[in-house]
């Protein structure tokens, strides 16, 4: 069997931008995509024209907001998009044989050229029903693309706005690292989640291949193991540590004893006897790999006896040769009380030995993190400088699905609208645009659906925007600035706007949050944010619904 | 740069077995492995030999039954497992300048060839406390491996978890499909889904890659879109399908507008006009594609007036012709009501038209279905022959995240134990293994971890149980079968077991779970499966509990 045409796929150069998951390929789609591609062949319909929205229809975590992301990704399978000829075997011999060979051969010279992709621009955020990609093009192309691409867009929308629900709990000033990827669905998973974290507001992340093919930021010090692998100083190989500046070198083990014996008696007015020798040997052993980054788990034993004993005790010896440490971890029990009393015993030791520096090392917190508990902690009162956060940030424990679906609204310049029995699941036909309306003050007021061939909303000028489904639901807004929402990004097989990069994706964000009013994100009772429709898309809509609805009987 | 070595990733040949996912490499894992691996190498600690226990602490889904998944992806982890010139050219400029380059050369080199892992099987019915894997072999690389086994074995074990109990609840009868590839968790995670869904009990998938991949049964139909791209029966282009025994074309529209006539009078005593024409035309269509698979979709415009009247009048005109149809998908509204009349269409035609096989016809479900839909569906009554499932499945949304845990248990023949507030959470130390114990009746009556020197329970022999630590919990057991649960499945480098394909593991799974009693199955306030420990481990346990815990003081 032939060998297939090399897919692009992870690899190692991180100087290149990192290329697609080598299993996001055409077969990566269920199987009615491609036995309805059969039977429009056969129908001979391969010539009629449709046009596809993605949207949602509610915001996740109930919010009142969603962050788009996972574009980039669908224009990467776009310029990929080709059947191999292995798959066309695969096919072959899992369809049934009654199917002409010629389809297979159509299938195998597939491409995306004839393909149009309108998009609201990535890291943007949006609303319910407002499409976040239209997609145009042969009806059997863009049907075919429909699961692949509600895959790419669904988990990255999901996990960007969830990480950015993060950032705005834990306010600015935090650090936010990802620490998710052992526990998240599947190794792209965890690889998904560390980049869209990052995407919605997240500082870095403990996932090396993350840091590898985006540039994110990396971080980690050590486990619990660690820690328990030394049971005392005897087992330490290595005690000596250079002084910065005479470069002579220093026994650290008698040091950290020293400084031990004392702090025991100034944090604790005890003797050290209850903090643990393993623990201490093991931190030792450590401060000697990493001098200039000191930064030690604390909670292995007992947090106040032994973790920040031991802790302080080692950076006051790397400080006495000339290293400054950098913090702690807490990763078990009562994170805001610890936090404090952390932050007390620094600050003893920092007045004690005339160290201001000492006051301000960094705190970080890392056990079963969510979006609650940092509420909860804001409330009591902490002192943690930095949330290392996993479960329920990468798995979005809280809604781990977001519900974006890929709806046709026109086939062959005719419009569709799909009914339902749940008017919030009625589709809006025909080819439209999206413009976002801001008020003087810089706030985003109001979306609003226009059909394609509308004139603009013009800044200063009064538009009436009307609710898509309740008739008496209608407003005046007079713009200050008008943003239209679409950009084509791919036509005639090519990218046709340059693609931000991942910082600017992530600065798209929080930009684009800044326009949102407070109320529409905060966390309890979040105001929705309105999004409307024209006054011809709204008859357009309404006739075409009035025209497709049988009438009902009641007997 | 240079280009990596080629790293195994899914590619096209599905004679080969499938394999791994590139993005599955030493990379990823935490940054903290890695510091970690500095620490211990700057500390001298090459030679320093480990024993880590990979286990979870409480089965999901408020369950008392746990598959164990995700061996195979582990062991090929194990076989590729090396880090390239590109992965140490990104962790040379991204740890500390101050880390001896001759690390980089250690690592560089390293291989899992002195690691050994000991495993339950694949498939396995596993419980809490039970080490899944355990792990042996230089600290350095033990460590190294603990991110991305866990990553491995947490979502492919949740997964076949949930497929399972979607089995348990549905029943043998009932064909499962697990279509969720569009709400998964990255395009892995729809991968992963799709596999292990199928590992734990599911019958096919709607994701066409899982099916090249890992040759599992690939199913699936037409979508709403399919049905709505139709208007009238103008827009056919081909209309004609021929009969299966003269040969002779025949115009299928007219033939299926005679039988929707009569239908209409014989199952809804009136005209046909309520019923789409479109719909109609669109399935006309699909069936001249599929005539020997003819299944439709019902439920696009209305179930009983209109999707349900011109299946029966499509499957008739096919039959007429010398095709069978299959059946019908319901995807929105009253399944248990909706599957019940579409039956007794189905009978009312088969009696009218003298076909026993109509009333047969298969009926899917597939509206957002979870394990209590299944429930309540059984309670009322449906006559439903398959779901297809996605979100709640393959999200395992009830609980998206498994707990495995990877801890040190012993270091250089030290015994290690980890101590915390919380009793559930002190780990088993030592080297263990792990035996099932069976009534006569065949059903697994307790597992019983023992110290690895102590002699194997025997079949016959009275066994005493202990609870892991409660004193008073003990339980003598004689066993009628014994089964060793560790394998060993790999040393030196090599696979030192045969690992079972697909269905061998899907079969296991279905095996295993026979043997456990129904009550620790049920959905319901399951009973918990017992996990003891033996009386040597016990006081091995306590008595390095009592020596490494320190006496609190009250104050």
């Amino acid at each position: 069997m032939e060998v297939d045409s090399p897919r692009s796929y992870y690899e190692g150069d991180r100087t290149m931008k990192a290329r697609q998951n080598g299993i996001v390929q055409p077969l990566l789609t269920d199987l009615y995509q491609i036995t309805m591609a059969y039977a429009y062949w056969k129908a001979e319909k391969i010539k009629d024209h449709a046009i596809f929205d993605l949207f949602f229809r509610k915001s996740p975590f109930q919010g009142e907001f969603t962050i788009f992301a996972g574009l980039e990704e669908c224009l990467k399978f776009l310029q990929n998009f080709h059947y191999s000829d292995s798959d066309i075997e695969y096919l072959r011999t899992t369809l049934p044989s009654s199917i002409e060979p010629d389809f297979y051969h159509y299938l195998r010279h597939l491409t995306a050229k004839d393909v149009k992709v309108y998009a609201v621009e990535e890291g943007s955020v949006v609303f319910p029903r407002i499409p976040l990609l239209r997609v145009e093009g042969p009806l059997i192309v863009v049907q075919l693309l429909e699961t692949t691409m509600l895959t790419l867009v669904n988990y990255a929308s999901l996990m960007a706005t969830n990480a950015a629900r993060y950032r705005i709990a834990a306010g600015k000033q935090m650090t936010l690292l990802e620490f998710g990827l052992r526990r998240a669905q599947g190794p792209d998973g965890g690889l998904s989640a560390s980049k869209y974290a990052y995407i919605g507001g997240f500082d870095g992340t403990s996932n090396v291949l993350a840091g590898k093919l985006f540039n994110i930021p990396v971080r980690g010090t050590h486990a619990h193991s660690y820690i328990t692998s030394f049971t005392d100083f005897a087992e330490l190989r290595t005690t000596k540590l250079k002084d910065c500046s005479s470069g002579q070198e220093v026994d650290l083990v008698v040091q950290c004893q020293e400084y031990r014996e004392q702090l025991s008696h100034l944090l604790l007015n005890t003797d050290p006897n209850e903090a643990s020798n393993g623990e201490l040997a093991a931190m030792i052993s450590f401060a000697i790999a990493f001098p200039q980054g000191f930064m030690a788990l604390v909670d292995t034993y007992d947090v106040l006896r032994s973790g920040l004993l031991n802790f302080c005790a080692v950076a006051l010896a790397l400080n006495s040769l000339g290293y400054k440490a950098i913090g702690i971890r807490i990763d078990s029990g009562d994170l805001a009380y610890l936090s404090c009393k952390a932050r007390e015993f620094f600050e003893i030791v920092a007045a004690r030995y005339n160290l201001p520096w000492f006051a301000k090392l960094t705190i970080v917190a890392s056990n079963d993190i969510n979006e609650d508990t940092i509420l909860s902690l804001n409330e009591q009162g902490h002192k943690i400088d930095c949330f290392g956060i996993g479960t329920h940030l990468v798995t979005c424990q809280r809604q781990p699905a977001l519900g974006c679906v890929y709806k046709m609204v026109e086939i062959n310049n005719k419009p569709k609208i799909k009914l339902s029995q749940d008017v919030a699941k009625v589709t809006m036909p025909g080819r439209k645009n999206v413009f976002r309306l801001y008020s003087a003050d810089g706030h985003a007021l109001i979306d609003l659906l226009q059909r394609s061939d509308e004139p603009e909303p013009k800044v200063g000028e009064k538009v009436l925007c009307r609710h898509p489904f309740q008739e008496s639901k209608r407003a005046y807004v007079v713009p200050s600035r008008v943003e239209p929402l679409y950009k084509l990004y791919w036509s005639d097989g090519k990218l046709t706007a340059p693609l931000p990069d991942l910082q600017q994706v992530r600065q798209r964000v929080q930009d684009s949050l800044k326009t949102l009013r407070q109320d529409h994100k905060r966390n309890l009772n979040p105001t929705p944010y309105k999004v409307s429709v024209s006054k011809d898309l709204y008859s357009f809509m309404h006739d075409l619904w009035l025209q497709s609805a049988p009438i009902g009987e009641l007997s």
